[in-house]
């Protein structure tokens, strides 16, 4: 037996991390600005313990195209380092520089903000670069440093005449990479990434006007100047107290990180722990429409104000991912797979914390400001069914606050509602049922029946809404929803009172036969009712039950393929045999004349429920015009 | 100046395998199973050339799951290693095995299929496992070794009793990877990775029933043995010569890429390319619906038979990843960025490639058979005309092909189209008119309208049209799209023609002064027109420009969110001063009744558009059922 260790060819380092280590080159510029970043935050933090006796001063980080000479340059203002430092940091591939630095420096070091997290930051120069040098000056008396590699593992190093503290990275861009000597990409890059970084960045000048003289002439033009152009804010609101904060600096933080977006977010939930996980950010919800596809991974995820990625799937539970906003955490494990980020314990407890700070959010909402509360509901709503359906922890407590609008614009809170309408919507069975309809206008005659009755219809129109009243009925007692046009509206609530037909049953078993011999029995289930005189003759209804499981198929619930999203729409027609016109129908002795009246009836009914189209329409209208006369 | 070698920190390279190398930790056992078909191939390709003087066999690889021992398996009877060979492949972490062996073989090895693209396979190991063993016996007279290693970069190597030639590597699965112990995530894991590798992989075993013995009787059950289960096809249809497979065998094939889609394909297309670059697959057309968005990244690409991604972005032109299928190609870069690949000139050619076979395939299925093109146009128009839109190249070429379909099913090319109703649809300006609609049920009574005239009229429905005919107006001399709602009949195609008014100047004045006292002027801009006495009295109609503007910004063209996707609707309302009714409406002395006329002309009028709804709709049924009677 042997033993031994293993030896890393050091010739294939290079290609190794050219080719496998990111799949996205463009990350260089991140790396390279976070440690440039890292080495000013380490000085101000020896400066502030008194270990480096230099000025701090404002120190920034510019970077420099230069497209011709094909080069891109970082320089830093930050602590620097000895030739004996590059020797340890830059020619041995080691990763560890930001932890050694934070063990030294135990105490202090957590609270300066250091970056340290993509440690191997350097070498990712190597994906864009054939050569790179490094000019450096550390804070301490020693005199500056000049390496140079170009890509193989033979490096130079030697003194450099550099007088500034700081370092100054130099990269000769490789032929396949020369779209990051364009300025546009540079921006592109510099507000995907560092848009929120501790340390100014200043790329590229920009020319300000500066305020007239005060003997200058109307005519005079206002004098400019170049000033530098600092890409970056040091200082984002999620980093803030929110005792520090005013709305006016929540909607410009919105601005700032949705510059496109020219809606106002509803309002905002600032997150700010510590223990057991340290997480700071600011969700915010915007007007949301009634798709739940479209307005996904809108939310942005740093780490120590670094941008790594918007897509926060599996750190924010699924419903929260309408929302907009910022999520900061070191504690996040990245590069792990999706399935082991939602078994990882630390990243469980970050997404129930979230949920639980939203349904706080709301809960206060409802309660301070009922009003403001409700005039937002339509624009959240998808938000809260939607989480009521996945989460049970949040349903618990939405269910306090998740509002019912009626269709004349009230909103009740289910327990408001069951008080409001038990008196007059329960059945004979005990039973509380629920009016709804889901299209004010296309719905409109049948909830006129329903309020003529005294009834309280509610408008459910999101598209999850069939699962959401599943899971009502499930788990609270005894209630039921009922759409307005699922059955006439004497059915609708079932009570001991029965209507006495007019018609006796003979003249009901003539009238049927009349009906059936007129209408396409295959379309419709004709159904004679003894009703109100004052309701609709005729009357379109389609039960409940299938209607709904159709619905929830069709938003992908339950059986899916197999299921009956292909199903036909199954239709009764109700008629009504204590109205006139039914009783005309009946006594009419010409077959064309009473065939004419039930048709006329029946494209009413239809045009009533929406069902009046195409050829059968324009034959109607033009029949119509003709009656006009 | 000092020089010298970049020294890579051994201690240091496992922790950077597990953290950076890979975003996603499963793909180990893609890594592995590569290894292990390598060395799989490598050996069939030395005994085809006689160099290894051992029988090749029927070899596979079979994946163990030991789920109490913490331990995966991964086993096969390729060349396996001598213990000098671990010292050189193992223990120097190199990244060039396949290179070197490519390089020494160079003739015949290409044509062996060895697959050698994820060269540092085997690291990725320490991914998932706290310890790694690997068993291997070459296929030399040589003992077997036994190498282990525990993270750290010491190993031991020791010899091993393992007869049997070939390589069996142990993973010691870590804590936070026991997912990987699941038999449900491995079959997962080998359906999505290794479904179409070229050497058969064992998993698990399933029970067989076989045939009853003769002298069985009924009532017995058939015996079963239990049998290997192979979990992938190493013969994938994309990897034959089309002259070597049928239809069926292309359908076969779509239903093992799709298992869970029931509806067969439309139509195939087999690439097939060795220079420039090496590339071969099969794409289908699924039936497509008419929504651009749901239907994109069902496209696969492989390496050699190695699933690689589901996002062939960049690769694939994107009118075309809307169809489904499989390309396979070495010559496409992994790992760069989409702005790389996409200047790429290899990526280029390969998208221009595909381009052009897409375009072949339909131009050909168009000329072959024009009747199975036409049936099928519905369910694939989106592609082209989406392609059309977005490439020049494509458009020239599907300017032939692409149909347009009329409200009556009949299908023309656009040069067919123009032959066919130039004599009666070129206006007084010379310009071709081209009548269409986009909904047939909503739009039925202009489409009669303009039927009646003998126009064509075409059904117009995907969500892109309008940028379609935008694009066709501004590329084709002197024609204009034109919806038939738009204006009334005679306005659609403006002739020499001038029907004469029945009413006098006087009186249309009257008229009109009328009709403003009743209808809300905002809401319609009221046209009083001499047309035909059978046409109707009253027509809302929508102009053109506005209208079409309206729908290209609604589906993302031009001006975006400052455009006009918020504008109201522009509507007319038409009056047919010819008409007997508008003549009563003149006519008729009591304020009431000429309300009422009006009134009801209106609603028609509002019904035969689609805009009577809610109270009016409830509110004109109710009127219309007393007038019933």
């Amino acid at each position: 037996m042997s033993q031994g260790k293993i030896n890393v060819s050091v010739e294939n380092i290079f290609p190794l991390i050219k080719k496998f280590l990111y799949s996205d080159h463009e990350i260089f510029l991140r790396e390279l600005i976070s440690n440039a970043t890292d080495a000013t935050l380490k000085l101000k933090h020896l400066t502030s313990i008194g270990e480096a006796k230099v000025e701090y001063g404002n120190p920034r980080i510019e970077i420099k195209v230069d497209k011709e000479g094909k080069k891109i340059h970082i320089i830093d203002q930050g602590l620097g380092m000895t030739s004996d430092e590059v020797e340890k940091y830059i020619n041995q591939v080691a990763f560890s520089g930001a932890e050694e630095f934070l063990n030294k420096y135990e105490d202090g070091a957590k609270d300066t903000g250091i970056i340290g997290h993509f440690g191997l930051g350097f070498y990712s120069a190597f994906m864009v670069a054939e050569k790179v040098e490094i000019i450096t000056k550390s804070f301490k008396d020693e005199p500056a440093a000049h390496w140079s590699c170009d890509g193989s593992p033979n490096f130079t190093l030697e003194e450099s005449k550099k007088e500034d503290r700081g370092t100054e990275i130099i990269l000769h861009i490789a032929e396949d990479s020369t779209e990051f000597l364009e300025d546009s990409r540079i921006t592109e890059l510099l507000n995907k990434y560092n848009k929120f970084m501790p340390v100014p960045i200043k790329f590229g000048t920009k020319t300000e006007t500066l305020p007239k003289p005060e003997d200058a002439k109307e005519e005079d033009e206002a004098p400019t100047q170049e000033v530098d152009n600092i890409i970056n804010n040091p200082n984002p609101a999620w980093t803030k107290q929110p005792a520090d904060l005013k709305e006016e600096d929540y909607k410009g933080f919105y601005r700032e990180l949705y510059p496109m977006q020219f809606e106002e977010p509803l309002f905002h939930i600032h997150l700010n722990v510590d223990y057991p996980f340290n997480l700071t950010g600011i969700l915010y919800f915007p007007k949301l429409t009634n798709d739940l596809n479209v307005q996904k991974d809108k939310i942005q995820l740093y780490q120590n104000q670094v941008f790594v990625t918007d897509n926060v799937e599996g750190i924010v539970p699924e419903f929260l991912t309408m929302l907009r906003g910022v999520i900061d955490s070191p504690d996040i494990p990245l590069n792990v797979s999706r399935s082991y980020l939602q078994a990882d314990g630390a990243v469980k407890k970050i997404s129930s914390y979230i949920t639980r700070k939203v349904a706080d959010k709301l809960s206060s909402l409802f309660k301070n400001n009922r009003e403001d509360f409700e005039a937002k509901w339509n624009d959240i709503k998808i938000v809260i069914e939607y989480g009521m359906l996945s989460e049970d922890k949040f349903f618990d407590k939405a269910d306090k606050f998740a509002l019912y609008p009626t269709v004349d614009g009230s909103f009740f809170t289910f327990e408001e509602l069951q008080e409001k309408i038990k008196a007059n919507q329960t059945d004979k069975d005990d039973k509380l049922v629920i009016l709804y309809a889901s299209d004010k206008e296309a719905q409109h005659s049948y909830i006129e029946a329903a309020k003529t009755k005294g009834y309280e219809v509610l408008l459910m129109d999101s598209p999850i809404i069939a699962h959401l009243m599943q899971k009502l009925e499930g788990s609270k007692e005894n209630i039921t929803f009922v759409r307005v046009d699922s059955d006439h509206v004497d059915n609708l609530i079932k009570k001991e009172e029965n209507q006495i037909s007019k018609l006796s049953d003979e003249e009901k078993e003539t009238l049927k036969t009349d009906l059936e011999k007129t209408i396409e029995s295959k379309s419709y289930t004709i159904q004679l009712e003894a009703m109100d005189s004052s309701a609709s003759p005729f009357i379109i209804t389609e039960p409940e039950f299938m209607r709904r499981m159709k619905e929830m198929q069709q938003t992908g619930g339950g059986g899916g393929m197999f299921g009956m999203g292909n199903m036909p729409e199954i239709y009764n027609l109700v008629v009504n045999t204590n109205h006139e016109l039914v009783s005309e129908i009946l006594n009419t002795k010409t077959a064309k004349k009473k065939e004419r009246l039930i048709n006329q009836s029946l494209d009413l009914a239809k045009l009533s429920k929406g069902l009046l189209k195409g050829a059968e329409l324009t034959e109607f209208i033009k029949r119509s015009y003709d009656m006009v006369k």
